[in-house]
């Protein structure tokens, strides 16, 4: 019923994977073969995502068949479609909508561009860099982790896109990023702990294709 | 009436105050002062916005009054709420999506912070820090830049809210950023040209209280 394009190490396309295990619907990966650069080819661009982006998710089910990027905009569109882990009111839809923003701009963004340059890089990386990188992410994970001080889930008495989304990256083996979180961000630590109990999660090397390649740096 | 918490160096709150001008709805600005650390207080953080962060809008036309923030959730808002600038069908209001998303996360992400380090930062910018920011924004430009060599707006025949996003930092002198888009990105410079010409667009400096205080580096 659903491709998604994707590879393991993509925290992005994460979110979309256990969106759809939530969601108990059949789905298929597609290995994107992301290190080797074939996101960031004229082929790929012109085919699949001019932004140069995993993931892609296309929907073969209506017509014509959707073809859908960025995965804000995927976990939006399939919260939707079948009923559940969006919001309930238009408050609530908002709400999760502003989430998933500060996710796109900063939570994630900081994280894993540090992670990636940590772990993935094609060189070591340079000091200043991660050090300016690092104070940014920790901004954003203040933010989330005070947020989740008094919550059970970032927006909703239950499971939301939200959490979805801004769990998308924390999952990963703790010497991918070198960023403790139970260490550091408790709250945060704790939800994505209780984020592993929703039916269909799996671990990111497991769920996606790939070779797991460990952290290079 | 709607009141947005704001200043004048923000593209962000630029983005919504160009909206309310665009809707021709009655707007006030209420001063931010962010340039001395406001809304990295807790009273801030309290009482408006969690985040840290401008735009907030208040909207006390409902009941309750709501109090929104993120530039991207407040535009969806208003677009919805007064029937304009959104999309007119469920692939276009994704589409739109799509590219606030892309926006959020690497378009004015990269080059409000470049342009804010350069500019407004409390000492002079790293040039390595600079370097590889400048880098990350150019391949973002690169890909508005290719989409728009084609089209006269991001999504539709006419403007949306993705193109009151995308624009949201490219109104401000160029010595804030260096970057002068009709010599590097042709179709960005002259699609931005195009959007002064929306009835209602008015210059940063003029639309959004604060002193202008120039580029310190």
């Amino acid at each position: 019923m659903y491709i998604l394009h994707s590879f393991c190490q993509s925290g992005n396309a994460c979110k979309v994977a256990f969106m759809l295990n939530a969601l108990n619907v059949p789905w298929e990966a597609k290995f994107v073969d992301f290190m080797n650069g074939v996101t960031r080819t004229g082929e790929w661009r012109e085919g699949l995502n001019e932004m140069g982006e995993v993931p892609v998710l296309d929907d073969a089910s209506t017509a014509p068949p959707k073809r859908l990027t960025q995965s804000g905009v995927i976990l939006t569109y399939l919260a939707e479609k079948h009923g559940q882990f969006g919001g309930a009111t238009q408050d609530e839809r908002l709400e999760i909508l502003r989430w998933i923003m500060f996710d796109n701009h900063k939570f994630t963004s900081y994280f894993a561009t540090y992670r990636f340059l940590k772990a993935f890089g094609p060189t070591a990386p340079d000091p200043i860099i991660m050090k300016w990188l690092g104070a940014r992410l920790e901004a954003a994970f203040n933010v989330v982790n005070t947020h989740l001080a008094k919550r059970t889930y970032m927006v909703a008495e239950r499971v939301t896109i939200a959490d979805i989304s801004l769990s998308g990256y924390l999952f990963f083996p703790v010497e991918e990023s070198g960023y403790d979180l139970a260490a550091r961000f408790q709250h945060i630590a704790a939800w994505r702990d209780r984020l592993k109990n929703v039916p269909g999660w799996k671990d990111p090397y497991v769920m996606l294709p790939g070779e797991r390649i460990g952290a290079k740096w």
